[in-house]
Parts: C-alpha cells; sequence; structure tokens
C-alpha cells in the first residue's frame, strides 16, 4: 500500500477509515492537496468547493461505528458534471448550464450519498456528454487529449485527485478517457445504474459507469449502489473461456492497440485461459452507422428546447447532429433500433459459449492536440449493444501513453464480467 | 362535425385550421371556456394560465401559411404535469415539488411546440406518477376516480377541455384512465417517445403515451413527435388475425369487462377478423409481482435524494415503495429483469402469427371514490413486456361508466397496431 492516502486504491482506503488508520477528512484532504498542486495542469475540475468536501468528511467522521452502515463509508468520489447535483452547480459542459442548480441529486449521487460516499466535486465533461471538448488534459502528457466524454472523471483518477469517479457512456465516454489515462474504465450493462437526474444525450445508449484504479475499485462502487455483494473472484485454477473479437474495426487499430490485443491473448493463454477466435456477423459493421442513427435522432429531441431557445450557444459539431436527427425519418431511425435490438440477440447467443469477449478498446494511445477527444467506434460498437464493458490499463504505447484493452461480458451478467476481469488484471497488471 | 370547436377531434381542428375555418385562438378559446365552466367539478388542470395559452395561440395564427410547417399546427394539447415546462410550474403531483420552474421543456414537450402544437396547460397526475392520487374527478361521475396516475389528461381529454395530452404509464397510468374516463390511450413501444425532462418513476417501464378521443388522434400526435406519417388504414376487406389473451388475470375481470371483450370479440369475427386464443406460458402469472419489484427497486433510487431530504412529504404508500426497493438484494431486481427479457422475447414469437392481441383493458368500471385510482393489473401485465397497447372506448358498464378494451401489438410495431385499432374502432364504435 502506498503512503500517499489519495493514491490508494478506494477498497484500501474504505479499510482504513473501517479500521481507524485514516478519517474521512484526513482522506479528503489528501485529495483536496492534490488538486491544489495539479489541477491548475490538468483542469479535470469544472466544481470543488474545499469546505463542502470536508463538511461531508467531518459529518462522516462523527458518526458511532455501529451508524457507519455505508459500504463506502468516507470515500470520495468525483461525479461527471451533467448529473445533478443539489449542492453543487451543474454545468453540463454548456454554457447554457453555467451556474445551473438542480433541485435534488440524480439518483446515483443520492445513492452514492446514501452508501457513505464523499461527493468531491464535479468533473469536466465535454458539452452535453458529446464530442465537443472542455479543458481537461491528459495527466500524462499534457498535449494530448484525457479523451472524452468523461474526460475529467477519468484524468482525475488516473492523477489521483480521487479514488473513483461516475462518467456516462453514450459512444465511448468511459471507456476511451479511461484507456487514454490509464485507469480501469467500467460501462455496466444499459439500465442497471439509475439515470434519474442524468442530462440524457442518447437514452437507448445513456449508460452511467464507474472509473477508478482497480476493478475491484469499480465493483465497490458499482456493487454499493445496487445493494449486491462484491464479485466473486473466479476459484484457484480457473481457466476462464474468452472470446476473441477483433471486429470489423481491426484495420483502423494501430499497432499499440494491435500489440495490446495479441499480447494480452497470449499471456491470457499462459495463464491458463482458453482463447477462442469470435467473428461477428458482417450486419455488425453497420452498428457504428446505426449508433450514429440512434445518437442524433435522440439529441434532436433532448435538445429540442434549446435548439430553439439558446442554438448559437451549441457547438458546431452538436447543432450539425441535431439538424441531422430533426431531419431524420423516423423509418431511419427504426431501422436502427431494430438491427440493435437483433445484434443483442445474437450476442447473447454467442456468450452461450464463452466467459467474456477481449477487443480493441481504443484505436491506440491518446492523440496529440486537445481540440478532439478521439476515435468513439471501438467502444461505440459495443454500447449499442447493452452489454457491460470494462478496460484494462495493460500496455503502452510508442511515446510511453497507455494503451488499454476491452473485455466484454453478456447482458446482465456484469458479476461475471468482472471475475474475468479481475482475474485478468492479475496475470496482465499484477496486484 | 359537431358545432363546438372543443368537441372536434384534433385530425378535424387541424384540418379547420390549416383552412381558415377556425383560429388557433378561437380554438383556444373554446378550449378555455369549457374549463372555465367544468374544471371547478372535474379538477383535471395543476396550472393553467390562459393568457399564456392565447399568447401561443396568437404566435401561430400569425405566421403565414408558409411558415405553418408543424403537423400539429395550432392544436392545443396538455402536459401531465411530471413532464417539464419551461414555462409553467411542474408540480409531480407532490408538495416537495410545488412551484418548481424547470430551466427547459421536457423533450415531448418541446417537439410538440416544435410541431405547432399549443401547450395549454398541466394536468394533475398522481404523486410522482404512482398511486397517491390528485384531486381530479371522473367526469361521467364525481363520486368516482378517473383512474390514474394520468388522472387530468384522461379527465380533461373527456370533458373536451382539450383534444389531446400527454401522459405517462409505468403501470398502467395511460391505459387506465383513458378506460375510465372513456377514451383512447395510446402507450407507445417502450422508449420510443424520448423521456428527457421526464421525473421518471420506473426507467424500465416508464413510458410516454397519448390520450385522445379518436385513434386517428392519438396517431396524429405520435407521428408529430416521431416525424413519421400518419399509419396506412387497413385495406378495404382486410381481415385482420387477432389473439384473444383472457389473460392470468382474468378471474380478477367484473362482468362488464368480460361482456366488453367477448362482445369486442364476436363483433370484430362478424367484420371479417379471425380470432384466436392466445394463452401465455405460466411463469406470465407473475409479472404483476415482477413489475413491482421493478417499480420498487427502481422508484427508491430516484427518490433517494428526497428519502433523505423530505421524507415526510412522501405519502404512506410511496413511502412503503422506497422502503421496499432500498431493502431489495439486485438478485431480486436482476430476477425480475431477466424474467421480463425472457418475456418479452416470447411474445414476439406470439406477434409472428398474428397481428395484434385482444385483452381486457381494466377490471371493470371506475370503482366510487377519489382515495384510489383503481387496479393497475390489467395494464401492467403489457407495461412490463415494452409492447404498443391501446384502449379504446367500446363499452359501458352496469352504471352507465364507460369500459374499454385493450388491443396489443408487437414492439416496434406501433403503426400495425394503429392500424389494427382503427379498423377496429370504425367496427366497434363507428366513425
Amino acid at each position: 500500500m502506498t503512503d500517499s492516502i489519495n493514491e490508494r486504491t478506494a477498497t484500501e482506503t474504505i479499510a482504513a477509515i473501517a479500521t481507524g488508520d485514516t478519517t474521512a477528512e484526513e482522506v479528503t484532504r489528501a485529495c483536496l492537496d492534490r488538486i491544489e498542486t495539479r489541477d491548475g495542469a490538468v483542469k479535470a475540475w469544472a466544481f470543488i468547493d474545499p469546505e463542502l468536501a470536508l463538511a461531508q468528511a467531518r459529518s462522516l467522521d462523527s458518526l458511532d461505528s455501529s451508524d457507519r452502515k455505508g459500504p463506502l463509508h468516507g470515500l470520495p468520489i468525483g461525479i461527471k458534471d451533467v448529473l445533478d447535483t443539489a449542492d453543487m452547480p451543474t454545468g453540463m459542459g454548456s454554457p447554457i448550464y453555467k451556474g445551473y442548480r438542480p433541485v435534488a441529486d440524480a439518483a446515483s449521487v443520492a445513492i452514492l450519498r446514501a452508501a457513505g460516499a464523499i461527493i468531491l466535486g464535479k468533473t469536466v465533461t465535454c458539452e452535453f456528454a458529446g464530442m465537443h471538448p472542455g479543458e481537461t488534459t491528459n495527466p500524462h502528457d499534457a498535449t494530448r487529449t484525457p479523451g472524452g466524454s468523461s474526460s475529467g472523471s477519468a484524468a482525475a483518477v488516473a492523477d489521483f485527485h480521487v479514488h473513483g469517479a461516475l462518467g456516462t457512456q453514450t459512444g465511448g465516454s468511459v471507456l476511451r478517457p479511461a484507456s487514454f489515462c490509464g485507469i480501469v474504465g467500467y460501462k455496466p450493462t444499459y439500465n442497471i445504474i439509475n439515470r434519474a437526474g442524468l442530462m440524457f444525450a442518447a437514452e437507448n445508449l445513456d449508460t452511467i459507469g464507474m472509473m477508478a484504479r482497480s476493478v475491484g475499485d469499480v465493483d465497490v462502487i458499482a456493487a454499493a449502489m445496487l445493494n449486491r455483494n462484491m464479485t466473486t473472484p473466479l476459484p484457484a485454477g480457473a481457466k476462464p473461456k474468452i472470446g476473441l473479437c477483433r471486429t470489423q474495426l481491426w484495420s483502423a487499430a494501430q499497432p499499440e492497440t494491435v500489440e495490446a490485443v495479441e499480447d494480452s491473448a497470449e499471456r491470457l493463454i499462459a495463464a491458463g485461459a482458453e482463447i477462442v477466435p469470435i467473428e461477428m456477423p458482417e450486419s455488425f459493421a453497420t452498428l457504428s452507422e446505426m449508433r450514429n442513427r440512434i445518437n442524433d435522432f435522440e439529441r434532436s429531441r433532448v435538445l429540442s428546447h434549446h435548439w430553439r431557445e439558446n442554438r448559437e450557444k451549441l457547438s458546431d459539431h452538436l447543432a450539425g447532429q441535431v439538424e441531422n436527427g430533426t431531419a431524420m425519418p423516423y423509418g431511419d431511425y427504426r431501422e436502427a433500433i431494430l438491427l440493435a435490438s437483433e445484434s443483442r440477440q445474437h450476442v447473447d447467443t454467442v456468450f452461450g459459449e464463452i466467459d467474456a469477449i477481449l477487443a480493441p478498446a481504443v484505436a491506440g494511445e491518446a492523440p496529440e492536440g486537445l481540440a478532439k477527444t478521439g476515435d468513439a467506434r471501438f467502444q461505440g460498437y459495443w454500447t449499442i449493444l447493452h452489454v457491460p464493458t470494462i478496460t484494462l490499463p495493460t500496455h503502452k504505447g510508442p511515446n510511453g501513453m497507455p494503451v488499454g484493452i476491452q473485455l466484454i461480458g453478456p447482458r446482465w451478467q456484469d458479476e461475471l464480467l468482472l471475475s474475468v476481469a479481475g482475474w485478468a488484471e492479475n496475470v496482465l497488471i499484477g496486484e
């Protein structure tokens, strides 16, 4: 265990508070000190009020041990700024919502509080969880994008500002920034984590996910939110059966991603896994286009009010999506919904034979520049399928930047995916 | 066509404005006059500002005919008070939200405005679209419930205050009040009508629907919201194949519902339909319980913030649901989600053989008293299946109160359901 409180994992931190080795206030101060030192460069936070965070910590510390019922007691968590918070502004990454103060916490935020978490602050999001970036930089290289749209959540966790964070994924907005910043990003099965109080991007896709520095840490947060136990590790000597799916996007994978996937497969085999190649039907090659259709049709409806009242405050990229979605005939949208639905049922059958799928997480390292957040297709391919996915920070690219792999599980079997991912984390990264 | 402007159908009204036979202002005044006369007894409206409605109407009337692009140009619509409106308070049927003013219209409201509709006002909802009633009475008998939770939308449409209204259904909240009040209630396929800006009850169930006085009227509203054409009527001489599904709830059907279903089946056969009995698997008998689990688990998360901050302002019934959902282990919830998912796939296969299902809509007439809104099981059975459903006001009970039937279509084939429903409407009610 590291000596720096803010560099510990979430599970270590929770345990240290429970045993009295530290307090919620000490943990919060360590996070705030790191933010004070680093956030001028990283710019991960859209809003942070140290006193508000410390007040939450002191309140938790003041509880008798018999009243400390929350499984996340004392753990600071960052919240992507598209999730409502009653005590902090919620800016949606848009000038339209500058200073906006919701009347209630989002379900996900309130549940974290009920579980004993400290809501440390709001993390920078791309405009309405889309592609138009905020100011956040990659903590490994400030000239490179942290990815998006959960940019601040990924950068804050990677740079040890906080132990875990919530993000959202409509295309690739949890896994891509997690891979670019070198952390674990977990997108649960669609509609497991309650979305009340989330500013929707596209409701048939939007999924709230967790970002942290280990599989156990995303698991402890998800378990608390769902009132379930922590995932059971695979038994010693387990030989998981993993499908290797390069997807129809493989030609867009850069050498570092090819290396990450192939090297991971070899090492997992060496550790006992059975790896079988998986081919998806040809129709899956259209999933990216179908995802874009659903995104644009639904975004144009979500933003219909602002399209009338605040059109000049939308980025050109988003305005183009709204225009496209507004003009889209229902039949085109319905075709995308139906293909997605059929594809999900096909994937269900694929999982009859295997425990998890190994796939590329990203095209490659975080690209240079802050104007774009990278290629979302490697993540979006699975988002539209509603399956749970996770990225592990297993590799580095030619510039020393993180490159993750992606593991995918069957719908509604997130605990199986997390078990396999925990096993793979031990094999590929070590404990 | 009736001479009373407010008693015309939506499609008649739109046509009359388009031809210059009337104006949006005249239509709005006719609605407001009716409300002035009747709403002291019916209490359908949570908020109405005549000047605000008339201003919308005048603005639409001032447009040149070439700028009148909206398919609902000039049509007044009522909005259930769980959908955000930027220019009217949104009270959620709860003292917690008294006077609450959202910053933006819900997607569904903004889309209606973009289609040229007049947002006439906000209609009374049960507390958070649940079971705890508002003050609305049944327009056919003020001592009886209008049903819920879209109580005000149903009563306002039935009593000719407005031509159409939006409701939401999580259990039976569109079809039950529609049946009790004697109008058409349409619950589309789950997740077709965008839910951004809807206060969620339970997001795996919540569906925005339309209430009006004819099948054509719910269709014209849905078509405008989805950017699709109006549904094509069945061709002359069509012989739709309809499954008659009494469901496992049949023993709870009162004589008037038995009569409505059996009489409808006979008359549809006489008009050329083929009617085949449909039995659902035994596992479907648990759907009501599974729906309750999903409802309570998800409601407890949606209301987690208010459970902490405003617990004393929740009704006892809702508080019980939140307590149940908070204590529910994830495994119980997941079991309900999985059974629902499997059941949906089974229903998909049933629809391979038939065009629509005929089923009971309600247990019977609207019960006496205003303290409860009636039995939601006959509607909730289908809500959890995510299929589109519609009720038609075909029959009367022993006390002269309306009793509807329910028609059900395959998921994502709402236009087929509406075609069959339009045909059945002609047969059973007449044009």
